[in-house]
């Protein structure tokens, strides 16, 4: 034993933490079921929307992910993550106990993208509009002297249909969605990207390794490879 | 709101707990994050290994799956479902609680059989010799006049290192484990199973419907479709 509980802080959509379930599984090394670790999800569905909130147009989510916070955490969780970029808006109001171990994302992603691509300056988001509009990953970049690049408002716009429109993501559906999102990444690549974010997590669902020409960082399974390792460590 | 929360007993094995997962929101009309229900998850890896339980060459998973029970429904859980076949065996000394809303896999899967298929007489069980030799699929079926029919031997042998061994599915691996399971399925087929049950929750993890000729019943995706009938009515 001695391994530590991963609890999930889901619902923020469903399937993108079913996606950090799955990648924290295959990120164990394991032969049986009891060498995987124990992970506790509360797919919380009643969570309100982060974007909108952001944006002025609905409820905060915080005291909904707080009371996932206490049900994870009284059910045993050792180490809390939430696969949902959007809703980090929010950590600093939801991570108020100091004793709380609570994965940060964007952290996580920029600590990752240092260590393995050390000569990466200038680095893509594709992201939501409330990601991008609060610099949730300007901010974890420039703290390691990285240089963040954004796509321009129309270009923003095609990422938001790509991930919440009725043929999108969000809706289950993937195929026009890729088409979008590589169009956006090919034209942060042309502003000099030399790796490209993915945080939001639902864009490792529609989109691929090899979509784009350079590094796409997945942070949700970066977040997982954290996780896991802290979880084991 | 009125909907009811769905809790699911995991960690046997942490994959198919997140297939079930992925089968309930696939199964769950929804446009966005909101639409979805609420599902509370323990994977729960310290669960002993069912087979070597009801073999005699183990500890007993009971007292380990019925404190996960307890952390579910104290979580706010309202129907319980379990994605392993084997385990059922020890169904009854596990939901000793009659108020407990808890979804019998075998049940379920018969019923959507006789509702289905309505002419099958014969099934073909695909499932750990844990499962075979505890008649768990034999007495569901037999309870609804269907004949049940397994695997001689040699092949239920193989079915078990289709799961089981360091190169199947249980290790993350499918390209052999999935021919050794066309074998076994053809062979159910030439003595006369008119559908065949994937009675153990790993197998559709290798196994895809068209692979043999005759109806082949996922039992986890029939226990997410009556998790979310259920949930949702």
């Amino acid at each position: 034993m001695g391994k530590k509980i991963i609890g999930i802080v889901g619902g923020m959509g469903p399937e993108a933490t079913a996606d950090l379930f799955m990648k924290i599984i295959k990120a164990t090394p394991a032969e049986k079921d009891q060498d995987h670790l124990r992970v506790i999800i509360d797919n919380n569905t009643n969570i309100p929307d982060r974007t909108k909130a952001i944006l002025g147009q609905g409820v905060s989510p915080v005291t909904e992910i707080k009371s996932t916070v206490s049900k994870l955490r009284h059910a045993g969780a050792d180490i809390l993550v939430m696969p949902c970029n959007t809703a980090h808006y929010f950590y600093d109001s939801i991570v108020t106990d100091e004793k709380l171990v609570f994965l940060h994302m964007m952290r996580e992603t920029v600590k990752h993208i240092v260590k393995h691509y050390p000569k990466v300056k200038k680095v893509g988001i594709l992201a939501t509009s409330g990601t991008i509009t609060t610099r949730m990953y300007h901010q974890a970049l420039e703290a390691q002297g990285l240089i963040p690049i954004t796509p321009e408002p129309d270009l923003q716009d095609k990422v938001m249909e790509a991930i919440y429109s009725s043929w999108g993501i969000k809706a289950g559906k993937y195929a026009k969605a890729r088409q979008y999102l590589i169009e956006v990444g090919n034209e942060l690549m042309a502003q000099g990207a030399e790796a490209i974010i993915m945080g939001c997590t639902e864009i490792p669902l529609a989109m691929k390794s090899g979509d784009v020409k350079v590094p796409l960082i997945d942070a949700t399974l970066v977040l997982a490879q954290s996780a896991v390792e802290l979880a084991t460590s």
